[in-house]
């Protein structure tokens, strides 16, 4: 179901709820792309929207999150994970009937648990996750190329309208993603291990590092624990909405963390130089793009 | 004792033992800077020796270690952790009294306990580790800015002439670098802290990937596990050659992981941002460039 050129977006106005980093990269690549529609800011007045407006990532300015839903077919809303369901339900109330509903949110299982059976009549909400991002915030750091060639995750649910899926999908691959469908639970279960566990250890990692041995840092500990840097509120929110898996993945970490401290005390350099090896033909075939053969599409 | 300006290393001729990555990377940085004298290659015949002449970064070539020895005043072994002391001993037979032999590996203690009170009279080692480096491997990789701004650690012993420290401390500095004194084992300490154990956290990290989930990895990802792809082999050496500080470092890394895990599952939001936030004020600092006073210099 993947297109292979992507069309205009099916909607004449698209709201952005939320304009940060997320926000305003979605907005920036829909200029760029030359979306004929009006595309809406809405969120809390202050720098953001002021710059999305500046920068004319948006048309229009609605600081009411109803009024803005009553004049857009697609809402995309870019909230922070904890405030989402929220701000979806809002919105909801002014939405006219055949109006889509999407998030931008790394886990979805609580999202959409939230917000399931509280929709008006009409109004269908799917959740999204573009998986592109950065330790950054705000619109200053919008990038109207964040998303192009990323996976972008759907999670409708049994009874969603194959219609409404089409044209949510329609969207995403208008600004430049793969768009791939799977429940909820196992794409947070996926996420974990490529996204909230990483952030963890990258934490871990960063807040052991005692000030004295900062000077001995290079490359390879600047890598590993960039993303530490990340937002601490908007990550405690993630981790905590995705605290099961999370956590099942962390045990995992924990475990294969056990087998190198073994194998390095007991010398065991055949079993360290295994591990070593699996690692790195792991990372390698990121690098080199291998994706499995079902890599994009519904399933 | 840093000097404020780069001046000529103080050596005639300098030998290189080990062509790859930081090998190559030496030498070119000398031959960018206008070094004068003579760079020798030497090492096991191969790809990586005939693209260091053909690119100039070394003037000759010599396949036989102590021959290379008898003609230079410095030589700096660029071979893997577990050659080092091997190389060294072998190239000290053709030293002349007054040459000085110096490494770039990223541990010190084994290295500098298996060279000490084995070396003819009047040649002095003095353990380096130039602090920069590459997932990348050999010759091709090589880059002239490798080493500028980073962090040199020179481990001198009780008994090292002050006058060959000083002869060392200018050759790192003429290529860029920042030279720091401390011992052996307080530099194992530190570097299982930034540099080992981020590479076993990453390795782990990067073993654990489902094939599946290749594709739902983005940035975060990638960035804490791009030194997963660094060679097996050298990595092993690296962390069976500091086991013992590795180990310890690990634990604490383990530790930290379970305080984690038991803020996530007992949904303690307050510690867990709490832990968020020392992570980001660490590794903000890295990026800010701060460093502590006595940041460098002598110690």
């Amino acid at each position: 179901m993947t297109k292979s050129t992507a069309e205009a977006p099916p909607f004449e106005a698209i709201g952005i709820v939320g304009c940060g980093l997320i926000g305003c990269s979605i907005a920036a690549a829909l200029k760029q792309r030359n979306f004929g529609g009006r595309v809406v800011g809405c969120g809390r007045a202050g720098a953001n929207l002021e710059m999305a407006v500046a920068r004319g990532y948006v048309d229009a300015v609605e600081n009411d999150l109803a009024k803005a839903a009553a004049v857009c077919g697609l809402l995309v809303v870019c909230t922070p994970v904890d405030q989402i369901a929220n701000d979806v339900l809002a919105a909801a109330i002014g939405c006219r009937p055949g109006t889509v509903i999407t998030d931008a949110g790394s886990v979805k299982q609580s999202v959409c648990g939230e917000i399931a059976h509280k929709l008006p009549p009409g109004v269908t909400f799917i959740g999204s996750h573009p998986i592109a991002g950065s330790e950054k915030r705000g619109c200053a750091h919008a990038r109207p190329d964040l998303f192009v060639d990323h996976v972008c995750v759907l999670t409708p649910e049994a009874g969603t309208p194959p219609e409404a899926i089409g044209r949510l999908a329609g969207f995403w691959e208008s600004i430049g993603m793969r768009v791939v469908a799977m429940s909820a639970e196992l794409h947070d279960r996926a996420l974990a291990q490529t996204s909230h566990v990483p952030h963890v250890v990258a934490a871990a990692l960063a807040s052991l590092l005692a000030d004295e041995n900062r000077r001995f840092t290079a490359g390879g500990f600047h890598d590993t624990t960039r993303i530490a840097a990340g937002d601490p509120g908007l990550w405690t929110a993630i981790l905590l909405a995705n605290a099961k898996e999370t956590a099942a993945a962390l045990r995992a970490v924990g475990e294969r963390l056990n087998e190198f401290l073994q194998v390095i005390e007991s010398r065991d350099k055949q079993s360290l130089t295994a591990l070593l090896r699996l690692a790195k033909q792991n990372r390698d075939a990121i690098a080199a793009g291998i994706l499995p053969s079902d890599a994009t599409g519904f399933e």
